[in-house]
């Protein structure tokens, strides 16, 4: 297919993308897709009548959808579902052990003397004393990478989706409706879900005084699926041990904001879906929802505006 | 057997001992073995004729040799190899996770105005455009488990070990005498070496430079292998990307050392091998090498004094 990248063009994406037979054209009046490359919503240009579909090169569409750029309706867009499983899964991973293993304490105290409190402490995510009990909530394709991830660590994992049909790998599947039910099992906590009007809060002070105290909460889903203030205060009130967090709500996160200083707040700037990430993957996608639009199927990343994503 | 256990008494320890029908005693004249909780030797007291054989609650002897504790020819001392290969193992995957995403680096510059050149700098574990090369210096039982858990990153692991003979799960195992002709290949180095005194100070300023610039080293061997100033220097000069530790030498690393303030050296106070894990290892080892002394078998974890482990 013809298509337009824009704002910016991405060098090895364009070079798989043409790999596939399809052709890159210098403006939207030439094309047939439309690939953007920016997430900001202010970016995307009114789009001509020869634009069939729409290519996003991220994967959260809340915004978008707000903003009535797509819309039930209107002209199809795709996104990246699926790019980021893994990096996100290894985002998630990663966060779970720096913060069990106090490296962001250790950081900020810059002094050997809080080795013992440190140690005392810190979470092991392998089976010491029999397998540890992780609940991923909203389990899709990032939930199942990370399962393969925690698989040989003899964890224990409860998955919690939408429809409570099992999710490979995962010890219990349970639908999100019950999952008030086990938040004092788990150890540690994973939040993928995506945003939206249904999980906006969803995380309170409520969920994390139902939590173990010695429990870690990760989020690698999105900010506004969390209540901000009642995390800080959870973490300063021992409610929950720790948090590793790749994204917060508001991003950017202000300087000065109490969780930089928290020791038991782990987090990364929401680069575990990132640019370089993106670049690498973007082809790929691209080429697959084009070949299923050519054959009159489905595209396999299409948003459904009324869902959410 | 009749067992001593001091300067400290582990409680969970001592029920799973005496749970295989071992007797504790209060002094060490009742007793025919030591279990001797301390790792500082000047804690060791002279051991009266009827101890048998001593177990060490942790790994690493060296020290204990130097002082002529250990000796050839001595009463046999048992430590804990093997107890540690799960918590070091997955001590070494979050400092390298850790580090390739930018922890303590967030960490201490306490601002999202970072988030670009952080995220333009991350590494990855996962394949994202084929595998990644994982090179493990002195792969036994720490090792082995360590493979386990990079092997869902789809990760290329070469082993290095003294005989060369095949490690399980390595994709290439070389002996240790050609490991020069391998450093440019790796993407993450992970040194668990012992100390030893052909081991010591083997990481230098060559090794660093033979190293990929974008390389992450991770150290959960012994501190001693590493000249720590030849490493500081290669982090502030970029001949490797970052460094991940959990030991250091000296330990305690004195407040003020560069290596706190350094923001791609990310750190753990030499607390993977922790008491708390020791406590919950040190029944089931004590009592394999128990059996084995009754049954005139060798114990599994005897001490070489002349291999220095």
């Amino acid at each position: 297919m013809r298509y337009y990248m824009g704002p910016d063009v991405w060098e090895s994406t364009v070079r798989d993308i043409d790999a596939a037979g399809h052709e890159r054209v210098e403006s939207l009046a030439e094309a047939e897709v439309f690939i953007n490359t920016s997430s900001d919503a202010a970016n995307v240009p009114d789009l001509p009548e020869n634009i069939q579909w729409v290519q996003y090169c991220f994967t959260g569409v809340n915004h978008l959808i707000e903003a009535g750029i797509i819309r039930d309706g209107g002209v199809p867009w795709c996104n990246s579902a699926g790019a980021f499983a893994k990096p996100v899964a290894e985002s998630a991973l990663g966060l779970l052990l720096s913060q069990a293993h106090h490296h962001k304490a250790f950081a900020l105290a810059k002094s050997w003397s809080v080795s013992k409190e440190l140690d005392e402490s810190q979470a092991w995510l392998y089976d010491q004393q029999g397998p540890k009990h992780v609940l991923i909530v909203g389990a899709g394709g990032i939930g199942k990478q990370l399962i393969a991830y925690l698989k040989p660590f003899g964890a224990h994992i409860t998955a919690v989706n939408r429809s409570g049909r099992a999710v490979d790998g995962a010890d219990v599947t349970i639908p999100i409706e019950r999952v008030d039910e086990v938040w004092g099992e788990a150890d540690f906590v994973i939040n993928i879900l995506p945003a939206t009007t249904a999980t906006e809060h969803f995380f309170d002070a409520a969920v994390f005084r139902a939590m173990k105290d010695s429990a870690l909460f990760i989020n690698v889903g999105r900010g506004s699926t969390v209540v901000t203030d009642d995390l800080v205060n959870a973490l300063r009130e021992g409610h929950i041990a720790g948090a590793g967090l790749e994204v917060v709500d508001p991003e950017p996160l202000p300087d000065g904001h109490p969780l930089y200083d928290l020791p038991n707040a782990t987090m990364t700037p929401h680069m575990g879906a990132s640019f370089q990430v993106a670049e690498h993957h973007m082809g790929a996608i691209f080429n697959a929802n084009a070949a299923a639009w050519e054959r009159g199927d489905p595209m396999p990343t299409r948003v459904d505006p009324r869902a959410g994503y």
